[in-house]
């Protein structure tokens, strides 16, 4: 069974193997995949992003362990949510908000069953006490209304959505990737609906005052150092250079808006 | 069996690659875990603290391998120890210290049995060719004795221990960690020992003349920005900025002194 | 089955885990070992470079995956390589040039059968969609030639090589490691074949012209902040600072000249 992992807690410290030794001595037949450690300190924004960017090339049943925690200790519950074909736990923070656009939520639990828990809960650290055990229990043979009590309703963060005006959208870059890639959060179905037909070709899209003819389909379809658009790898829309940073080219990035006209 | 990777190499290079190679090559069912590589180039003080930090999680057998080795080729010698319910290979240079304060030794070998490096032996990678291979064998099924012949003592460093003098606790900073947290040298057993029943509010802690009332249980139990004293994860004094960094805060760092007093 | 990972996605992005996550769900019995993520960005040349250091630590029969794909989506032809005991699968652009000097090139694939893509290609993520299936189909039971049609020759890149003239070799460095150490692309039987019976200790090597005398065995065979030169952990000649960086100490890099001359 695949255990996703996504966390800020980075790969200087031991804090990662130490959730990834508990999630063994649970389920030593367990397969674990980093999908980023490097979610800046706190940044839930940026690791529901890059978790709902990651989770559409899981195979079905994969738990998906997610910890951007800054409330840990506090009142915010621990939780674990059952989708449509995955399940997910961590903080109930809002981590999951993206990831559930994607995979329609079934139920979900606190969790709240100590049965399930580190033998000592430290005050500081649920990823290794309350949340990699729970991963690693669901993905042996606990089944999951075991692990706490049921939750109604979790929270969801308010995210910006792109805004539609007549023949303008309006959307937001949502992180730039190491290659200076702008994501937006333009997914391809809101863009299909409204633009009703019209062709990629016929699309203008500004970013910082630059504006970028058409939207294409890959790299290869602007010149060396020429900025595109095209709907990338996860299905939203992003702003490339060709063998260049866009972040850079624009001095563009997170929260920087990102027009699309239809001519 | 858990083999565990404590390295300086860092993640651009191939070395950590190499090893992982090795050992897979004589183990296929091995199951690894990075602790860290990205240890400060050659920081054997700063490699003890973050394996030290993370055995508790592993379980029993678990063979860490860890290689911050300023003195490969030289006469240092590669070693195994085996402890209370865990192995430790890596060079004979103090790096076990820490652990070995957490796990008692019962007895160690010289990796001097050819049989168990690899085929040729460079003069600067022991890593690859003696130690990978030593910790591969060891959790396939070599005996420990195989390894090489005992050694009667190994060598420990002489690291900054708490001072004690009388309502006052003289501890240092070993490490600050990716969210600016100090990790200090004080363990709860001394601290409890030392306190004698006085209650964790009647602590004062002075990091750099800046006083931060008590000890807490978690993070929220500061407001946000606040620094906070408390036992983190693992069981040693952190001083923190709630949703902040404290090293920016204070700027303190490794070494920094951090005094706890009892009023 | 091994499978190594070499690619310049970084680890703050889900690029690499949404490989992995594809590699999995079809060969869930996969091994998966990372070399290097942190290729700069479509640096085919370091990309080549890192991989070509690794393959020799391998188990017979690895599959090494490398992308790093400035060219993803154009018409360069994505690539599976069967070497001598281990196979290649990646674009067709040269980033295996290094390793097939190392590895004699059997036969090769345009990875052009569908079947073994991912269901919907996308432009932009080949390493996803097309060289992730790939490497795990192969690392499964798919026979080699299903893989796609032969390909007569692949793309080899021109890389710099030691140029021999008389009594001095004029190599260059191909990459500076984590540590300093200058990494150059003369191997040691170049080497041994050039200086035909002299010894190590009548080598002068000038970097920068700063001259450091014979070629060493080990780190310890200078003192303390001392440069030394030695043929490495890749039997390549390195030039290092003992507990230093050469790269800071020479203010040398990747394409500095690295002199040997026979006295």
């Amino acid at each position: 069974m695949l255990i996703s992992l996504t966390t800020d807690f980075g790969l200087s410290d031991s804090y990662v193997a130490q959730m990834k030794a508990v999630i063994y001595s649970i389920a030593p037949q367990a397969q674990l995949v980093d999908v980023s450690h490097e979610i800046p300190p706190q940044d839930i924004v940026i690791g529901g992003v890059v978790l709902a960017s990651a989770i559409g090339a899981f195979p079905p049943g994969t738990v998906h362990l997610a910890v951007v925690d800054p409330g840990v200790g506090s009142q915010r519950a621990p939780i674990a949510v059952e989708a449509e074909d995955c399940f997910f736990i961590g903080p109930d923070n809002g981590l999951f908000t993206l990831a559930l656009r994607q995979r329609r939520m079934l139920r979900a639990v606190n969790l709240n069953n100590p049965k399930y828990h580190r033998e000592k809960v430290s005050g500081t650290f649920h990823g290794r006490d309350i949340f990699a055990p729970a991963a690693a229990h669901l993905a042996s043979d606990v089944r999951f209304e075991e692990l706490g009590e049921p939750v109604e309703r979790i929270v969801l963060a308010e995210l910006p959505q792109p805004r539609i005006e007549g023949k303008i959208i309006t959307a937001q870059v949502m992180q730039a990737d190491r290659f200076g890639n702008l994501i937006t959060n333009l997914d391809r179905d809101t863009y299909d609906a409204w633009r009703n037909g019209a062709s990629d070709r016929d699309m203008r899209v500004m970013v910082h005052n630059t504006q970028i003819p058409g939207i294409r389909r890959a790299f290869c379809d602007a010149a060396i150092g020429q900025l595109l658009a095209f709907f990338g790898s996860s299905d939203h829309l992003e702003i490339a250079v060709r063998d260049g940073s866009a972040a850079r080219t624009l001095a563009a990035g997170r929260a920087s808006e990102v027009l699309v006209r239809r001519v």
